[in-house]
């Protein structure tokens, strides 16, 4: 069985990743389509044909990472905030399509297990990870075990009763709505127009632009005070950030820095370090593969 | 070893309370005593003094529940916020003065695995809960497994850069500026004058006066917002709420769920239920004592 393959998928808001994936976390052959929106029926074969596309004998197993709550037990997607998935036993459907077991994981939480297993959270016992993309995605991995159901990170409270979120969330105030590229780039718009996006905003602050890089600042100070949250809950060694916002670098991880130590209880908030997660894109691919393997056992 | 005992002790800001407990969680005999805040040495010595008055030949071990950061793996507590302790290898201190094995536990982590096993969260795969005094103490009970290290929910941001906690905690906005015992008698005071805590707020609003129910209101609400976050990050089946302030009741409760259920994501928000301890003030003793009882196996 160590030649034995599995195939993780990566089901976002515009793309599905899929990639055949070895033990190490190493992607051998990888794939990308459209996400189809359209229905759920369609978004279903969409993700069926993604993996159809790579199975061959050696694939053991599928691992599909969604930006969704999933309830481990019954293998079921209870909902989502950005694709049109919920109510549906997706684990039962994709077992007898693929004819092998599938394994289904938050995306936060697939990413955070493949940056504790093959990224920047490599050697650490406990981690919390952000990803900072459309949304903000979350995961943990507590002693080395991911922290599956759950993991919502970017859905708890920065701003009592303050911004509210997208989608099916009806919460008011929640991190998502103060540190994801799409807030960013609110900010961005209203201080250099419309065609100004989280990328673009990052790009003036490299620049030297004085308001981008102060925009940044107020961003990675909020950040930072959500994260001395998550230490004084989990106590990680490391807080990993990712997602295409994370490019912001230092702009945003050096005030955020400066809150967490504020926040956060000693001896943590002078132990723990905030970095940016390793593997870009690949993560959530590589970390549905990896649950799917945990799975097999 | 069916007859096997464990000594629990709670370690509070004001009295010691220290217990023999069963393997079920029940207490058979009791001790209280104030609690010695001069100095680290004699705290440790009236700590000391607690359990020797308990020991004899069926105590097996003794669990230590104190309102402190713990490094497990050290068996040291890094740090207190109501008490003077810091910096000591309390684990190793205690098991060469006791001759027995001595665990260590925050006494919010304590509480919650008490609830868990013999309170109001009996039968739950997970729970959260807090504990509304002094501060605000929490503990997570995740798929029957307590959550060690860290648990610190009282020390969450709910307001951005807000009110300043007290003690060691440099942070600003968490959950205990806002939903303590502390916080409800701050704005009990503004409201009714100097002589005003937070029972006697409790005890008004429970006479109808509608300026003591509309500030438990604020406070509930701010509470279920929370809540909300620690939902959707642990997926609880429970939340229980204990410590002193709890006895607001549904004064507290009710606006509290009103808020979780528009702040967390469904379906958790429709299925959660916010309800009180039941162990009251035993909580920490027993709680102190089942961690003791792990450790043993």
């Amino acid at each position: 069985m160590t030649d034995r393959r599995v195939v993780g998928v990566d089901v976002g808001g515009t793309k599905i990743l899929a990639g055949i994936v070895d033990p190490a976390g190493q992607i051998e052959h990888r794939r990308e389509r459209p996400t189809d929106l359209d229905s759920q029926e369609r978004l279903i074969d969409e993700i069926g044909t993604a993996v159809d596309e790579l199975l061959d004998d050696s694939v053991a197993a599928v691992g599909l990472g969604l930006p969704s709550r999933i309830d481990q037990q019954a293998g079921r997607v209870d909902g989502s905030v950005n694709i049109p998935l919920a109510d549906v036993p997706l684990r039962q459907l994709m077992t007898e399509r693929f004819g092998r077991p599938v394994a289904l994981e938050n995306d936060g939480n697939a990413a955070a297990l493949a940056e504790h297993r093959a990224g920047a959270g490599r050697g650490a016992r406990t981690i919390v990870m952000l990803t900072l993309g459309t949304g903000v995605g979350g995961g943990v991995v507590l002693d080395g075990r991911l922290l599956r159901d759950g993991g919502e990170l970017g859905h708890t409270v920065l701003v009592y009763d303050g911004l509210p979120c997208q989608g099916t969330c009806t919460g008011r105030g929640h991190l998502e709505a103060y540190v994801s590229g799409t807030a960013a780039a609110k900010l961005a718009q209203q201080a250099f127009g419309p065609a100004v996006d989280a990328h673009r905003l990052v790009r003036l602050a490299a620049e030297g632009d004085a308001t981008a890089i102060e925009i940044l600042d107020g961003i990675g100070r909020k950040l930072g005070s959500a994260i001395a949250g998550f230490v004084n809950i989990f106590r990680p060694q490391l807080v990993v950030i990712g997602g295409g916002f994370a490019s912001a670098g230092d702009f945003l991880l050096g005030p955020a820095r400066e809150t967490m130590h504020r926040d956060a209880l000693p001896p943590a908030n002078e132990r723990v370090e905030i970095v940016r997660a390793e593997l870009g894109t690949a993560a959530g691919v590589i970390g549905a593969a990896l649950v799917a393997y945990d799975e097999l056992g």
